[in-house]
């Protein structure tokens, strides 16, 4: 959900490759000698062979991260240095061996690059830990109201890989016709994509292989080091509540109030790639709701809501966190939409009068560019059959997996969806922020209270959130990949090509990663180690479009909508500083209402790791500056990817039922005594 | 005990230091410009005070050493270091306020260093972790047999305080008519003592004291981090067995055996300061002793020793335990004495021919060191008449304190010491190794059986350790003391006053800083935190000297004339090996006896913090041998400062009965499901 929006890494790229090609008058001169392949050429088996193994690791970091907390920062660094690597590695031994047919060009590794996004934002956008897991038994259970046969759905394998099959596909087509107008006559910047190209190409010269080198091998170190410190903290995990991942840091009292510090590589990295403000905003989330509104509710009990009830019960403390964390992201969604809307229909009128003034600055470097974008076409007809006829087919067949959506509904979903897809590819391009997850919000309360209760309206919300988010995360996604396919001078073809192959592997790959974790652990029980807070999120915000507000405890209503306006505020605040007040540029000390709202729910642990992670970047540019900038992305990636792959080996163990021998268990001074007693010691 | 053995680090700098010697052929030329203070001089209050703060430091950290393991390691580098430190801050600071009177010269660091190596010393051989605490009942109980009230002395700050200012002042008399001989006929290369003087010569060179500068900034860091780790640590330690010293880091039945890493910044500082053979022979010995003699023996519980003795028993599985360990370091002693004998008069004959010839290769360098080591004269009738009147009274007076000693005896004692004690300090000038725990121990057997049980013996015998200790220990250490100031131009007046002085310093602080850790720890207890190992051992000697070899279990006895006998051959071996095979020097591969013997009575977990340290230290030298030459033994030293002095604010909080708020346990996970149920989770 805040996947863009903490993916404050690209931006960060942005401004360290920003500074080589200040040094770097023409990029596309230093690669005149160079060779561009045919786009069929761009498609190497070695390069699909890369995407599919980098697929899989990436699916299962992001499935994790979507499993515990939710918060995902952009892996396009480490998965431009891993493809780098990676088929580099493959060039090196097959030309000691004597087979190397083909050069490793730019665009190739553009290709891996896409394939790779493609694949993991299916994983992102599956809802494999939202949508699609607010539908299963154990998410129904904690919500009371709803669980119903016709609003549940149990979770298997099978119908989850058919509709990820049906829905996925139809996004790439939707935004192909866009691609000219956004990248050539718009010129829209694409943060992100822009970065990554800069990355692929500066790999691509002498001076820049040797820092990826550099890069890649400390990736690796930190992988290894995260890796062989998940494996250690195995041991000490005999049950819940023990193991590093329950260390009371900061004692027992703060412990219960979700204030720990948990030893998570994963989301020190984490915190080492959002940008500062991001991870202060989860803290000071945590802080206001874990430290002072929380413990206020609860003072309550009895009064506001059942004192009987049990924890997990949404009527009970459970129920404000919920919905005030849904009431903030709801509010943060609704300004974007609102705001980029606006923004988009302004530009997009300024830009339709202005667009032939700039065609005429064109330097050497944005011909070659143009020139290349040009030449592999696919065609308009291709686009429009192809999406019309995957369409059609998923009008048809969704019905038979989720009977409560009757095809109509489908049928406008998908007349919507291209409008939304256009807004989100544009107003992406502006600010590299994608609002995907907002719009699937939207489209679960327009349909679920469309349906109503009695005839599955909560399913059905759930089911149609995937429909509409697939095409609109798709649009922004792949625009960006045609945006660093366009400044790596690949082909548009190979890249579509790319696109769809990807697009297969995440629809086979996220059902499968997921499956493990699901069947493996407790998933969704939230004070397990997968709370997956965005599974019983989704699922509240289906319940509000079915039920209204009736089902909420005492004030909890009053509450939310305070902290939907206090949403809106601070971002309408932030937009007013950011236009209005230049010199301190104060707008960047306002935390964001989305990140503030997170914690809300899951408590502060996380954010307290990720502010580790800050405070040792902070520290790592006070002492060198220009190190902590090439290094750190790489170094946070690593401490990512070896504490997310250990999730294989520990999901393995714990399906084979090999339980850790050991607990690590904190107890008081006093139940320790009492402990000690029962041992006899 | 194994002080001098594992002061590899001495060895170490001295290499490194021969290196700097090499590109310098004369070092006096480069001061020939600075003036050499007149030696009361050299005494500046400013010297004073700062070798009390450091005296302190270093009691605390040899303290706790002392009744942890009792490996300790060398810390004149940190001394000389420190030393250097402070001095210089204090001259800048009156500096810049106006106030300085006199330069920092090398001459006052040699004092300081001297000062607080004399009192540290006595930290060493007043044995509050060995002899003395052996006499208390607490150890007392541990051994079942001479546990009557006349071979047990409750312990209390007075009397110990008394002794040791009776005993300690002794040995410094003992060697001032012998310091020419040693250093000026002789020239005897006292490698530690040389090694400081290097250090100190070096420091005093503007290019020194930039190192100095940087490697003082490492020791402050590390010491820092590995303050904050202890301070950590803690906070999770509610009880025995709680918290990071208690970590299975290899399992739970490893655990049981004592193989673990308990996460002790000291003993990983330790280890990175000795060399590599001897945290292997300390391995090896846990190896064999906790990993297949103990269970071997254990196996045959009810047949070798009776099954329902307690485990802490002399007459059960820990006698295997204790006197095997003490034969193996009797045999490793008796070796020592006998070849240094031997090699002390093989030497001494030899030089006395030939001694003549080497007066005359007299350089610059040495023409300056003898002017100044003759310049300030301390009279052969002082030091007769000191060594006479104050053995005199000591003869008078220590009957008061130990009853169970006559007066005949302590004359006795008094007439072999000074012989014992040109020989060790000979020995010490050959190989830098001071065997004054053997001849304590040598003592214990005399003395004990001499007086016999029924007279208190074992009091006795452990009451003249103290004094043969004493002199000896001092005889080696303060001719160490007096190269130095020959390499730096220092007084010896003012070295010997700086001795006085820091001996007294270390009789008043030692018993305190004893006294503190005694009253706060369960100190002596075999499965607490400050086991404190020397402490049974001498005792078990003292009761071998009344006994005989009749207490000791089955098999008990053949087993250590086994190890006695082997510990001998493994000496004889590697002494044939280094004069015979000088190709692959395999000698260097034979682990030492002494440090293997520890860990039989110990378990073999600081053998792994230490191996760790051995560890880091060869994977930094393989990445930087020269930064890790360079800092390595600062930053080790930091590791054992910080850690160290955190001793003293847990013992504060210890005896003002705050304990610390959690127990981090560990448990099995069938223990834990127990655990569990009982606190109805």
């Amino acid at each position: 959900m805040v996947r863009r929006n903490a993916s404050g890494g690209d931006d960060h790229d942005h401004d360290q490759q920003a500074d080589q090609t200040a040094t770097m008058p023409s990029m596309e001169e230093a690669f005149k000698a160079t060779q561009v392949p045919h786009w069929r050429d761009q498609l190497t088996f070695r390069a699909i062979a890369v995407s599919f193994g980098l697929s899989l690791v990436f699916n299962v970091i992001v499935c994790k991260l979507n499993l515990t907390t939710g918060v995902i920062p952009s892996l396009n660094v480490a998965a431009g240095l891993l493809g780098y690597a990676l088929i580099k590695l493959w060039t090196v031994v097959s030309e000691k061996c004597g087979f190397l047919k083909q050069p490793f060009t730019r665009q190739e590794n553009t290709v891996v690059q896409t394939c790779v996004v493609a694949s993991s934002g299916i994983a992102f956008s599956s809802g494999t830990a939202s949508y699609l897991l607010g539908m299963s038994r154990t998410i129904a259970a904690q919500a009371d109201a709803g669980n119903t046969p016709n609003n549940v759905k149990t979770l298997s394998l099978g119908w989850i890989m058919a509709y990820l099959f049906l829905v996925s596909f139809v996004g790439l087509f939707s935004i192909v016709p866009l691609r000219k107008m956004m990248i050539l006559r718009y010129k829209l910047t694409y943060p992100s994509g822009t970065a990554t190209a800069y990355l692929i190409n500066s790999f691509h010269t002498p001076k820049g292989a040797k820092l990826a080198k550099k890069q890649v091998m400390a990736l690796f170190h930190y992988s290894g080091i995260s890796f062989a410190w998940a494996f250690f903290q195995w041991f000490w995990t005999a049950s819940d509540g023990c193991g590093f991942n329950s260390f009371p840091t900061f004692g027992l009292l703060a412990y219960k109030k979700r204030f720990y510090f948990d030893f998570s590589a994963t989301y020190v990295g984490v915190g080492m790639i959002c940008p500062y403000m991001i991870n202060v905003s989860l803290l000071l989330g945590g802080i206001l709701s874990w430290g002072i509104m929380w413990p206020a509710i609860e003072a309550k009990k009895g009064d506001w809501y059942n004192a009987d009830l049990p924890a997990s019960s949404l009527h009970g403390i459970q129920g404000y966190r919920v919905f005030i964390a849904i009431a903030m992201m709801l509010g943060d969604g609704l300004f974007h939409v609102v705001y980029m809307l606006t923004s988009t229909i302004l530009s997009f009128a300024k830009k339709q009068t202005s667009s032939e003034a700039s065609e005429e600055v064109d330097n050497y470097d944005e011909k070659m560019r143009k020139e290349y974008f040009l030449k592999d076409q696919i065609s308009n007809k291709v686009a429009i059959i192809g999406y019309l006829g995957l369409a059609a087919l998923s009008i048809v067949a969704v019905p038979h997996i989720f009977p409560q959506l009757r095809w109509y509904q489908i049928l406008v979903a998908y007349l919507i969806a291209p409008v939304l897809a256009f807004c989100n590819a544009y107003g992406c391009g502006l600010s590299d922020w994608s609002l995907a997850s907002n719009y699937g919000k939207l489209a679960i309360l327009i349909f679920s209270s469309w349906v109503g209760l009695d005839n599955g309206g909560v399913l059905a919300g759930l089911a149609s959130c995937g429909l509409m988010m697939s095409i609109v995360s798709t649009a922004s996604d792949l625009m960006q990949d045609f945006k660093t396919g366009y400044l790596t001078l690949a082909s548009p073809r190979s890249m579509f090509f790319s696109q769809i192959l990807g697009t297969a592997m995440g629809c086979f790959i996220t059902p499968l990663v997921f499956w493990i974790f699901y069947k493996a652990f407790s998933v969704g029980d939230p004070e397990g180690s997968y709370p997956a807070p965005y599974g019983l999120m989704y699922r509240g915000i289906a319940l509000l479009g079915v039920e209204g507000f009736s089902s909420l405890p005492k004030n909890c209503l009053k509450l939310a909508i305070y902290f939907f306006i206090a949403a809106i505020v601070m971002n309408i605040i932030t937009e007013l500083l950011r236009k209005f007040e230049t010199k301190y540029r104060l707008y960047r000390f306002i935390p964001s209402p989305m990140c503030m709202a997170i914690p809300f729910y899951l408590g502060a642990y996380f954010a307290i790791d990720m502010c580790v992670g800050s405070l040792l970047l902070f520290f790592w540019e006070l002492k060198d500056k220009k190190k902590a900038r090439a290094f750190a992305p790489a170094v946070a990636s690593g401490l990512i990817c070896g504490d997310s792959l250990w999730g294989i080996p520990a999901a393995i163990l714990a399906l084979a039922g090999l339980q850790p021998p050991v607990c690590m268990k904190f107890l008081s001074a006093a139940t320790n005594s009492r402990v000690d007693k029962l041992l006899g010691n």
